[in-house]
This record gives structure tokens, sequence and C-alpha cells, in this order.
């Protein structure tokens, strides 16, 4: 806690902060950012922010560009940070120093800390999975031992105050249980009710049998070496 | 067509355009987006645009802020134009005659025109959805009657070269469903296991019977007064 932070006894307004970071997956961040401004907009006492080291537009994997509210030393203390993934950029910032003392610095300030999709590789980067169960994208699952976490197959995983949700879309069902849990499964289901979460993917639930996503590991590889490239030891690290 | 934009017959790549304006809901241009920006990444032959009146940061309901990528005359003719909704900005933009003017223009440009959520009331005040069949957000879905639509308790709603999704999260399902008939299922599939599309929401699907939408209409109400308290006609003509 910082002597500029207010004061969580006198600030009762819970403040949810998402990480906005160059080149990320735009769904990664505004699925749970939806889900979580529904709750403030539904019930008092809850705001969201989007924090990045600039406030500045930012682009995505998408044509889209996105811009943060606010720095990291602009934020209360929040009670829940949120940190999405993306593809080459997210592992490139697994060596961005900067960025991973900014997310060190502000989870140990929040109550919760969560992740979505790779978004948990720079939680894990960070030192922040060490010893803990947690969850990724499918493609880099087996990443996560190498930071000293144990990598677990479901849509979302807690383990003490640290959540971690699959890949992009999970983000949307990780915050609809973290909702329940601080504000009642009632409100949870009227945020779910309001973004009309009611899924019907047109050829049904993914088949990891017939999937084959075994074959994408070359793909998974050839993405590592390039955003590694010029940080060989760490990259010999993850692949070695 | 217009003289400056590019021949289809001799450019092959497909655009995908999505409309950006002030105050949308992120997550009805994200969801669909993520989709086919994945699309983009896995077949030659597509791509993705976000095209706004303005190259500049516009907010949304979130403290987000999105910035496009084009103009609505820097754009070739799009493969599909897809048209996002959200509250009180989007009721406002029913009376916005320059942004329905640029979509109703670059919908004359397109094989398909869609929408996600309360998008489909701007299609409607444009004109595009007379005599079709459609759908919206759950809370608007009365409105479509005042523009001569007919509206339709569905996911998605195809008519001709039309289709309209549900609210919020509706426009993921649809957007997978265009990428199936666009470039095939196992196309399809591939793009839904990349953003790991396998939705478990943690309090199940929407029980519409004990949701109690009914109750909401006043609300729903109070937004459009708020939305349109300049355009007295309007309201009027939507609630009359």
């Amino acid at each position: 806690m910082t002597g500029t932070s207010p004061d969580p006894s006198t600030d009762p307004v819970k403040t949810i902060a998402f990480v906005l970071y160059p080149g990320l997956t735009p769904l990664d961040i505004v699925g749970p950012l939806q889900v979580f401004a529904a709750l403030a907009d539904l019930v008092p006492g809850y705001r969201t922010v989007v924090v990045g080291e600039r406030i500045e537009p930012m682009p995505s994997d998408t044509p889209l560009s996105l811009v943060p509210s606010h720095t990291f030393d602009g934020i209360p203390d929040p009670h829940a940070l949120i940190v999405p993934g993306g593809l080459v950029p997210t592992l490139a910032a697994m060596a961005d120093e900067s960025l991973l003392r900014n997310l060190r610095e502000t989870a140990a300030r929040s109550r919760v800390v969560g992740s979505v999709c790779t978004g948990s590789l720079l939680l894990a980067a960070a030192g922040l999975l060490e010893g803990r169960q947690a969850t990724t994208h499918w493609m880099y699952r087996d990443l996560l031992p190498r930071f000293g976490a144990t990598p677990v197959t479901r849509r979302w995983v807690e383990d003490g105050h640290v959540i971690t949700a699959a890949g992009v879309s999970a983000g949307i069902d990780m915050a609809l249980h973290l909702v329940g849990r601080l504000a009642g499964h009632d409100v949870a289901r009227t945020v779910q009710l309001f973004i009309e979460y009611d899924p019907e993917p047109p050829f049904g639930a993914i088949d990891w049998t017939a999937a084959g996503a075994g074959q994408y590991a070359p793909f998974a590889r050839q993405l590592l070496d390039t955003a590694l490239s010029d940080h060989p030891d760490l990259l010999a690290r993850l692949t070695s």
C-alpha cells in the first residue's frame, strides 16, 4: 500500500482493475470487463477501471486500438486485478520487467488476482503462480510448470486468492463466478441476463478429442521463439 | 459503389467491417471481431476493419475507450458490415442522421449486413429492417415492429442478406455461424478452438421463466426517454 492510495477502510467502493498492454487479445479483457461493468451499473459499491502503463491508444491483435482509463499509480487498492492475455505480444511481455513489476506491486495491494488466457503466463513470470494450481490457453498450458505452477484443465481454477481462466472467452465464465461470490448468485444471474449470456455455439461445445490440439504445438513453439528472440535465457528456460 | 472503392472482382480479400461509435457496449463489437480476426489469421483472403466517423478514441459503456482503424469512406466494399449496440448512446444514435446515412450507404455496398444487440435498432432506424424478421436485446424487442420489422426470439435471425443477433454476447454465436457459412464448418470449429469458446456459465443457461424480464420494462422505457429527449417525434413514434 502506498501513501497516495485511498484507505480501503474509508473507501467502501470495490475497484475491479483490468490491465491493458499493447497487442493483447481484446476479448480477453472485454469479456470480464463487460460482466463487472454490468455489476457496477446494477449494484452500488463497485467500479471498474482499465489500467495501463500510459493513457494512450494501444494496438490489439485486431484492428481495434484500446485506451486505458488509469495508470498503475492512479488507482486505489483494487479488490481484484485481472490480467488478460494474447499471443506474441503477451509472450514477449513475459520479459517486460516494467510491466511485471507493476503487476507484482498492484497484485500485492489486491484481494483477488486473476487472469484470462495467457495472462496467467504474465502472473507466472511475475512470480505470482509459484506453488499454485492454474490454467491458461490450452496452447500454452505446458509452460506453467516452468514457473513452478501446476497446470489444471478446467474453465477456471482458484487457488487461494489467485484465479486463472482458460483461453479468451473463458474470462466471461470466470467473471460471472466472481460476481456470484462477491454479490450473490441472484445478482450474477441478473448480470448474465443483461449481457444475454445464453450461449448457443452453432457447432456445439468444443470436441477436445476431435480437435487435435496437439497438432498446434509447433505453431505455439514458433510464436514463443518469435516473442522471445531477444531473450534467449528465458526462452531456454521455457523450452529446454 | 464509389469510384474510389477497389473493384471486388480484382480484390479477392473479403473485408468484414465492424462499426464503432461513441458509447457502445464493447463486448457487442469485440465478440464477433475476435471471431473474424481469428478467421483472418487462420485463412488467407479475409481481413477485418473497424470503421467509425472519425479515427479517434471513443468512449464505451465501460471505462475502456476504443479507436477505429478506418473511416467509412476509407474501406473497400465490405463482404459483411456488422453494427454493435449499447444502451442510451445507441438508442440516441437512432436519431443520428449522419451515422444512419453512413450505415445505409455502407450497407448498400455490403453482401451481408448484420447487427448485435440493439445494433439492430440502428439498422431499423436506417430503414434496413423493413419487412424483415429480426432480433435485438430482449429489453427492446418490442421496438422492432415500430420500424416495420417482425421480432423473433432466437439467438440470431437471418432474413435474406440481413442477420441480427440477440443481446451482447450473442454476437459470438452469430459470428461463428457466419464463419461456418463463409469458410466451412471445420474452419469455424478451429476458430472456436482458438478462442476456446467452450462456454460454462457458472449458473447455467438463462432461465427465461424465472428471470422476470418483464420487470425491466419501466427501466427500458426510462433509458429510451433519456436517449431521445431531444427527439420527441421519434420518441412518440416508438412509444405511443
